[in-house]
Parts: C-alpha cells; structure tokens; sequence
C-alpha cells in the first residue's frame, strides 16, 4: 500500500514544544535558528520474546515482537552528539524482557501498556513513549478423533469428513480434556497488534488495537455496477463476481479499564467475518467493497462502545474470468469456473469510522 | 536451507539420451564434440488459477500455483536457435486453464497428473513432463456461537470461552449447518504441494506429495544432553528446553490409484503433529530432533502403504533464556519463563526413510 | 519499523468537509448521527509500468509501480453501496497506462504530477488525488574493460583490479561510447520513490520525494558512550564500534518548478552516504547515530533551498564481537575481527528537521 | 521455481553404506528390517558472520551467511536418540567464528573449503560434510566528482551527467585514490554463493559456486517466432519484445587449485551480461531465451577451463504491450511504448552444459 509520507507532529506537539521553551539554535551552527527538528525519537525495533507460564502442566505461552520508542526533551543528541540523556535502545531491549519476568505478559496491550508506563515513571526527561506490539498466532494444539483412525486404516474416511467439517481445526476437538497442556501450533489467519503511546503532558494514553493479515474470498454475492463510464473505462458492469481481501484493520480505545483485550480483538474478526460471508446458507450481497467495509466498521461501533473510531482497510484482490473465447474448440460456451487470481495490481478501498464529538489522538 | 546444487540427472537418463542417438556437436560450434547438453528443460512457474465448482447453492473452490516444465527430445532449440519444437510457455498457461475448465480441479495431484499425461499425450516429441502444484490453504468459513453474542454484550464471556477451546476454528463449530456455502478463509497452518513426473519411456510417473510451512512449539518434554564435548562446544547440556521447528515434509507414492491424495496429505499431517506434541495431558518426551524426526516417518510408512520414501527437514527453531544473572536486583533468582527466539542461525536436521527393496525414481 | 497508526486526516480536511455541509445520518442506519466517517479514499495500488522511450537506436525505460487514489466529496458509496461517483480502480489504472503513452514518462515526480492533476481535472466530484510512484532501479549496461580479456586469460588480472577500483560498475566504464543503447541492468542500492497529493481547495500540490533501502557498513570512526547508566543497562560503552544502517529518507519540495527531481535525489544519496563515510582516507567520527543523521539532514536543507523539511530514519544495524574467551585454546587472545550481524532486534532512530517559518502540508 | 523433489543419494552413497555394514533394524522397531534410512545430515544454517581485516587504515571486510552439514556414519541419533556422536549445530556455528578468527575470510569458496576439511579432519565419525556459503554484496565506496558540487549548485548539472555516465557506481570513480578506506556499500546487482562437498572417502572435493538474482533487461533485439501453433496456442510470433530475466547460474570446478575464485565469479558474471545486452551500439539477436543461456554456457566453458559443467536458469520475466485498441479516442495509433511488467506467471528455462568425458559428483 502507500508508503507513509513525512512522520507527523501530533496535533499538539508544537504547542508543547514552545511550552518547553525550546532552545533554538543550540547546534552551533552557522546558520543559527535557521531549522529546527520538529519530530523525533529513537528506540528498539524487533524485539523478540516468548514468555511461558507454567501453571502446573498447564503451560500458556505468548510469543511477540515489541518495539520500544521514547522521545526526550533534549535533542543534543542530534544537535550536539551528546549522549548522557540517552537511555541505549540496548538498555531498552533489556527492560522488555525483565519487565515480562517480573510482571509476566498476557495480552499485547497489557504488555505495551506495562513498558509505556515504565518509561514514563523511570525517566523525567522523557516526553513520550511509544510502545509497538505484534503477537504470534500461537494457538494451543488439540487431540482430534483421528487418533484411533491413524492404527486402524477401515476408520479413516469418516475422521477426515469430520476433520474438514470442523473447519480449520487440527488435531480438532472443542471438548476441553484433549487441549493440550504445553504443545502449539502457528495458526496466522490473522495476526493481533497494539501501539500504545504516553505522554508525560497528558493524562491519557493512547491504546490502537489492531488485525492484520485476515484473508479471505467469496464466489458469489458481491457485484460492483453503475460507476462512472467514460472514456478511461473499460471494465463492464459486473453483476456476480468473485470477492476476496486481506482485510487490515485498527481502532482505538476511548476507555480502557474495562475492556477485555483478547476478548475484543476476536469479536471485532468475528464481525468483519460475518459482514462479509454473511449468513452461511445464502450469504449476504455486496454491491461493492466501500460498503460492506462500513457495515463492519458501524458494527464494530455498534458492539463495543469503548471504541472511539476504527480504520479499516481493504484491498480488493482481483480475480478475473479467464477468457475462453479463442479456444472455443477445447472448451465450448461461457467460462464462470476458472479464474486467474492477479496478485498486482489490486484495488485499495478504506474508510475510518468515528463517534461523533470524540476527541481523538489521531 | 541449502541451495540446490546443479539440477541433477535422473539416474537413467544418461542411457536414454545415448538410445536417442543424441546428434553430437549440431551447434556448429568451432569445438565440436566437446560439450553436451546434460540436462534442460523449460515451462511456466506460478501460473495462479481458481478453480470454483458450483453444486447448487454449495460452492467448491481450489486455488493453485502450477509450474509446467518439458523436456524436449529435441535441442535445437538450445543449439541452433530453432524454435519449431517449442511449445511455448504462454501456451502451457492456457493449457492449465483450459484443462482445468474442461475436467475440473479435485485436488493438487489429480490436476498435476492430468496435466503431465496431457503434455505426453498430445506431444510426441515431448520427452519428460514435470508439473508442480502448491494448494492455498482455503477452508470454509464456519459460523460459530458468537453470531448472537455480538449484538448481546453480556454473553461475550462465554462465547470467547468456548471460541478459544475450538482451537484454531474462527466462526467455529463442527456442526455441518453452520459451514458457509462460498465463502472461505485463508489458513495458513501448513501448505500442501505436489510433483508428478511422467516419462514417455517410463510406464510408471513418479508422484512426490508434500507439506510445507507446519510450525510447531512445546514448551517442555524435549531435552538434548550427552553430544560430542569438546574445545568447540559451548552449549551446556539441555534437560528441558524449549523445541519448535517448521517443518518441511515430502514423500514418494510406489501406487497411486487406491491413495485419496487429500485424506492422506490430512493423515501426514496429523502424524507430524502427534509425534511432535504426544499425549495432550503429559506429552512426549524427545531427546533430540533427529529422534523425533525418525519416530514421525516410521509412522507415516506404518500407517500409509502407498508410501515408499518419506523425507522431512525440520530446523531447530531456537529459543534462548534470556540471563537475568546481570539484573538480580531487578528480577531476583532463576529465569525459565522469558526466552529469546532466534530467527537466525536456526538448526536443521533431515533424513529419508525408505522401505526396503523399493526402486524410487528419486 | 512501527506499524502506522490509524489513518491521519490532513490538519484541515475537518474544515473541508463541514464547508461541504455533509449529509449526516445518510446511511438509514437506527442510529443516525451516532457516527460519522472522518477519513477515506480508495484507488488502485502497485500498478506495473514500463516506459520505453526510442530515440533512434538510444533506448531509454522507466519502470514504476504506481499507486492512484481519490477521495471523492460524496460517501454515498460507503452509506449507501451507490458506486454512480466511483471512477473503478480499474480505470484507474487505464489511466496510468494511457497517460504514460500520451506524455511520456521522465521522472517519478512528473508522471505523479502528471497524473494527479488528471484526475482533480477530469472529475469535479474527486477532492484529493494521492499518487504514489515507486521507481525500478535500472541502470544502463556499460562495457567494461574485461571485452577482450574473455578470449585472453593471461589479461584477466589486471581487468579484475580495475573493475574492483571501478566500485559497483559491471562491465564498467565510464566513457560515453561504452554505454548500452537497449540493454539494463538491475542496481538496488537504493529505491527512488515519491507522493503527490492534490487538493482541489488548495492552490499548491504536496510533492514528497524518498530514498530507501541505502545499507552502508563502516568498521571504525563509529563510537557509542556517556550514555544513561542504570540497573537496566548492560552495554559497556563503546568506543569504537561496527556501524551500520539502512537509510530511509524523505522529504518534501516547498517549490517544485525549478527542480530537477532526479539530480536532487541523487544530491541527497551522496550527502548521506558522504555525511555517513566521511573522507575516503581518514572517514568522519560518529559520536551516535542520532548526530551522522542530525548532519545529513542539515547539509541537505543548506544545498537544496527547494527542500522545505526532510526526514529520516537510520535503524541501527548490531554486529556484535564474537566473544572468544571461551575459546582460547583455539584462538588466543582479543577478537576485533570476527562480528555477530544481527537481524533483529535493530535500533530505529529518526529526526524531521524543517526550515523554520514553513507552512509544511505534512 | 520448482520445489526440489526429495533429498537425493549421491550416486555411490549406497555402496558405501553396504560397505559399512549397516546395523539393519537397529532401532528394536517391532517390524525389524522393513525400513531403511537412505539419506539422512543435519547442520545449522544461515550462521551470519562479518570478518573485518585490518591492514593499517585500509578495512576489508567479507559478511557471508553460513550453512554446515554432517553426514554421521552412525544413525543412533535417529534410532535410538543416541546423541553420543552429534557434533551440536551450536558447536559447528562456533566453529564458524572461531575459524573466521584464527585463519581469516578471503572468498566464499576458500573459507567453505577451510571448514569442510576441518570437520572431516576433526571427527572421524563425520563421512561427509557440506558447507555453504552465500557471500553479502559489499562494495568499497567511492567517492566521486559531486564533491564539490555539493557545495556550488552552479556545477550540478555536469556533476550529475557524469554519475549517470558511470552506470552504477555512486560516488564513483575509478581513480583508486577515491575508494574508501573503511566504508562500503550494498549493491546487490547478484550474490555470489558456493557448496563445498567433502567426503571421507573421496580424495577430492566437489566445489559449486555460484550467481543469484542478476536481473537484466533488453528493449529490442530479442525475437520469439515460429514455435508449434496448435488449439492451445493465443500468442502470436513475436518478431521484437522485451526481453528481461533474473539470471541464476552455478558451475562445479574440476580443478581448484588454479582458481582465482573471486576473479572467475567476476568473468562468469560478464559473460552472462555480454551474451545478453551484446554490443553497445547495435546489441546481439536473440531468437529464444534458450539460445542465449546456451551461448552464455558455452562462452565460460571456453574461457574457464576449470570449470567442468555449468548450469543456468533464466526466468522469462513478461512484458505485455498494454492494449490502447480500446482507447483509440484517447491515445490513436500503435503502442510500443508501455509495457505491462508480469510478475506471476513467468517461463522458465534452463539447461546443463559438460564437458565430454568428465566424471562430474553431481
């Protein structure tokens, strides 16, 4: 999708500044109070880290990516290489691991939430800090009924018709005595992520929630007709066609105490699911992409009220008729069976979805 | 992993080539007889096609990337820049759309074997036909019990519970109702390939399936103590650690016509899983991943008696303690719950398991 | 890097949009009023171009993925699936196609110029154009010294030394006559890429240029001390360390009729990559990151007076010592030879600096 | 490209085995004798190592990635979970800096050579090993005439001429008084890697290097006509095209003792360029992609007498004329100016060229 153009200010950042009384032109240079910086920060990217919690033979595990970012009041750093405010992204490599020691991990915004907290109340010279999190799709393995199938060879059919029917389950069962205590499995059909920032000058942190990655298509119940016909067109009315996205998609939380993190990202999938497929026996239509992403979007709303606004984004991926016409010879009359998925160019349709008189951070 | 050295020959393709007479020295070339073309081919890679099958209301797709390669008896092609034996790659591509349009698409080595018998088939001059296939994961979406939780607050509780007990399921449930009838969701847990090589001089193809991509993680049973201790050693020995791989696994069938490629390919899989995980309660201990590796293809030849050869790699994903010995006043005493995964150097352990007394093609 | 927050609205679209007295509660919802939609826009993203421009036997090609989106005043298609407003994706990318056939292409910024400009002049209805160019780093094929040396080996030294001295030229000259008329080659060092966005209400068009992806390596002149020392620390300061990094840089033009925007790139390429090597003999101390990016970004803003603010973001790229103390039996002694490249983690630094007194659209 | 079928025995791994006396059924299996293990190693891969050499002011640096892998005589590990004989893939990756260390990294195939022969020296119980290595492309910055310009806009222009005219050399010159002592440059325009192959009872060492991810790019003198025309076929003789490919090419030495391993990757390379672009004015025909990757072939047996089979792959990247039939009202006329780059799906050729009468390992 679209790079990110220039980082941005938020909206009070310059008036917080001049409150600091910044001082200009402290580099020395001989162009004196000719630039200044207007936005910067540094941290730790990537940081990995798996945290177990062994409750007996229960084991539960988190496995993230975090990334750590702090901004200081001083910029002598860059102005002056002076380094004594600079608390090394090594040092803060360090904290996310012994902060999930000490603390332990439950859910990415509990965690980013911790560390954002942390920096704040460790460091007075820090003005802000920015904590990033990506969770990895562990899932816990389940004991399936192809147990016994797998030494008796006669059984096997009927496992597998109840295997497919489950879905993607592996190993599947939703009785609870055959989840197992401490073996996973990485399931990405969708991955979970937060931002979480803090500002020393505001009482209230900002907590971005996200799902990346969710894929998924349908072959009927979406059409796309009536738009503009001009000159540049060329594509007709298409009144059944095949519809499939990589859904992206964040929010924001106006209040946080009392929300059920994990709780709420899987119903915020489940509605974007739903408003998609619709009802499974005869689906929901789509008369185009910006629609059904707002049905989502003013689900959502509808749901979970500790959700300010929601952005989603979604690309549509392209499957085109493949035309059979010249090879009438091999294949006789209409194709509506095989398509060619197109991996670039692919449409990009979003949306951010607010509740009135919200004051947002964004 | 390894990068493929030089293609290699099939083992009995010297023989042939020197049956056909191979014209030697038809390049023209002022060193005659000096070289010789020991291997070649040509095709089309990652020719994308969805293949959608519409029973009444109840619609079936399959998505591939196929790759089609000939190998020509001919190389004029080669040597004198003579392209009357070269069925072009762009025509190979309409191949695969047109045949999938004409016999419809049941699973990744149903479609490979039509399309290799094809190319044999309809070109006399055609050699050897070579066709790969990789699956995408699609699996229909399954409307689970959090449909009426969504417009009811209250109920999310419970609904999550039982959400996370299906596993990897979103919109989960096995009851066969509540499976969509066209839409479906990208699943990434493991990938499922297939090669099929026919010959024209050879009455049997040679069908190698594969899974791709399963990764798996346990957080206890595993240990690796008792190796070579030397001046080059660091590692202390491990009597619990941390064991994930992704695991690549592939295998011969000897006999094709009884096998249902799907069930099987679902039978691997579940095997790879169990050996890996054990029981859901205690687990299985594993003292090395070669051992572990070993006990999963036995399994596969036990169970499978289409199967002659069996090959799996599986990395050692690394997962390092983190050494809080440095920060004892921060986080006192031993650290077993916060590790660092490694993406980089990984470990990797392979090996083929063969009956005995079968001649591979491989 | 971090994930984008949620998508920003440009600091006066709020104005914008009440002007245009929006329709509130349009959508039928039960609802109305409750929510509104605060950000949008839609378009066709990594559209694939290649422009070959044939000037007699001399051959020229630029090669884009382009990326097009519009904003439309209207929601309706959002509220109310009515796509009548809607100019297809599709189109879209005909457009690109037909105005690179009609114009020509020159450099990323004309042809996002180009296009921008079409759709807010060809459609009243569109409010903003965002036109994304990213351009493919071919570079024309030059002859080298090494021509005759193929059919001599005794030359092949002495061609090798020079086409080391030459750096990264292949078949390397820097003499005109020597330069391929159709033939190129693929040079990533680093990706041109640009933004434009323009707004109907706004007289002035944004136009943002970036360079990404330059990785540069320096083995001494790096250092790293005098930094926060605390519990959470345990990096020894380092006075003469492996740097490393991939440049990201952006930055936008306050004036863009003057400027040759490909001379300008490569300007801004050679100061950072001087700024970050120093004099080829001696090199240039770097007291931190945070200050060698603070010095790129200044001399830029001094040698281009068109470049209004410019941004930047070094990741820290670690190549730890390999510590041999366990092993001195094998190797005695210090290591300073043999360094551990890390992947992740990475730290990220970045900075804006801008002219003072610039009314930045960003 | 193709997935690799299962791991492949190398020809004579079985009569060593025989020789052995393998232990049959060792693994107290309850179906003695039915199985075999008929390939089996294990090794720790992408082991990333920087060396840097220091001769005075002037650095020189090699960053490989690294992959070891042992052959064990025994097969306990797999059997039994006997670990008695592993040689742990963490001490094999310190084996990797600890050699880097004590004898220095001069070229990818010298230093796969140095560990190769350590590992079969050292253990006894090793029958093979396999080392690969895939070399980062670091160049020596250079810096060139916009030095000054930098500083006096006036003198931009000819500056900027000059760059372009020296391909891809940034900061360029061929002046050696301009290269930099101690910082270097990614330029990734191809990777050099290479597989060593040691094994106990082979006196002599398979050595494969190779060439990854040269991309060219011709805009004429490229041809594609007179191939079989049958049902299945749609595109028409192609009488001047695009043609583009991203070379992949690896070749065994016979000989290794007279090789410069460094220089000869250079002249291969140039001979893979110069086969393709042809002369700088007038370029060279190609009739097929195959005629050209067997002239390429050809020219380096020619040059390289060391050098006993070689081996390329080159892709047919697509480009498509964008059809402007449709849009005539807009851009009249033929279009041979804009091209549709494709991404998926691509040809693939590739062939194998040998001496006569060599006994090659692979």
């Amino acid at each position: 999708m679209f790079a990110t153009p220039l980082r941005q200010q938020p909206p009070n950042a310059a008036s917080q500044s001049q409150g600091k009384a910044m001082p200009l032109g402290m580099d020395g240079h001989d162009k004196p109070f000719q630039y200044e910086i207007t936005d910067h920060g540094y941290g730790k990217d990537a940081v990995k880290v798996l945290h177990v919690s062994r409750q007996g033979p229960v084991h539960t595990i988190q496995e993230f990516e975090v990334g750590t970012h702090l901004k200081l009041y001083s910029k002598k750093d860059y102005y002056q290489g002076n380094n004594s405010d600079i608390v090394a992204t090594d040092s803060q490599k360090n904290t996310v691991y012994l902060l999930a020691k000490k603390y332990g991990v439950e859910s990415p915004e509990k965690f980013a939430l911790l560390l954002a907290k942390h920096f704040i109340n460790k460091y007075s010279h820090v003005e802000e800090a920015h904590v990033h999190v990506e969770a990895y799709p562990w899932q816990r393995i389940c004991q399936d009924e192809t147990k016994t199938q797998v030494t008796n060879g006669q059984s096997q059919g009927q496992a597998q018709t109840q295997t497919q029917a489950g879905g993607s389950c592996n190993f599947s069962s939703i009785d609870n005595r055959s989840l197992h205590n401490h073996a996973f499995i990485f399931t990405p059909t969708a991955q979970h992520y937060c931002d979480v920032v803090m500002r020393r000058t505001d009482p209230k942190q900002t907590v971005i929630t996200g799902i990346k990655g969710l894929r998924v298509l349908k072959t009927t119940q979406s059409s796309f007709v009536n738009f503009v016909n001009d000159e540049f067109r060329s594509l007709p009315d298409q009144y059944d066609r095949i519809f499939s996205t990589v859904v992206d998609c964040s929010w924001e939380y106006s209040e946080t105490d009392s929300v059920d993190f994990s709780r709420a990202w899987q119903t915020v999938k489940n509605i974007i699911i739903r408003n998609f497929a619709g009802d499974p026996q005869v689906g929901v239509s789509s008369p185009s992409v910006q629609h059904t992403l707002y049905l989502s979007e003013r689900q959502v709303l509808d749901v979970l009220p500790q959700v300010s606004v929601i952005s989603m984004t979604m690309p549509n991926k392209h499957y085109f008729n493949f035309d059979t016409k010249p090879f009438q010879q091999i294949v006789p009359g209409d194709n509506n069976e095989v398509f060619i998925p197109v991996d670039k160019p692919h449409g990009t349709i979003y949306a951010q979805l607010a509740r009135r008189n919200i004051n947002s951070h964004l």
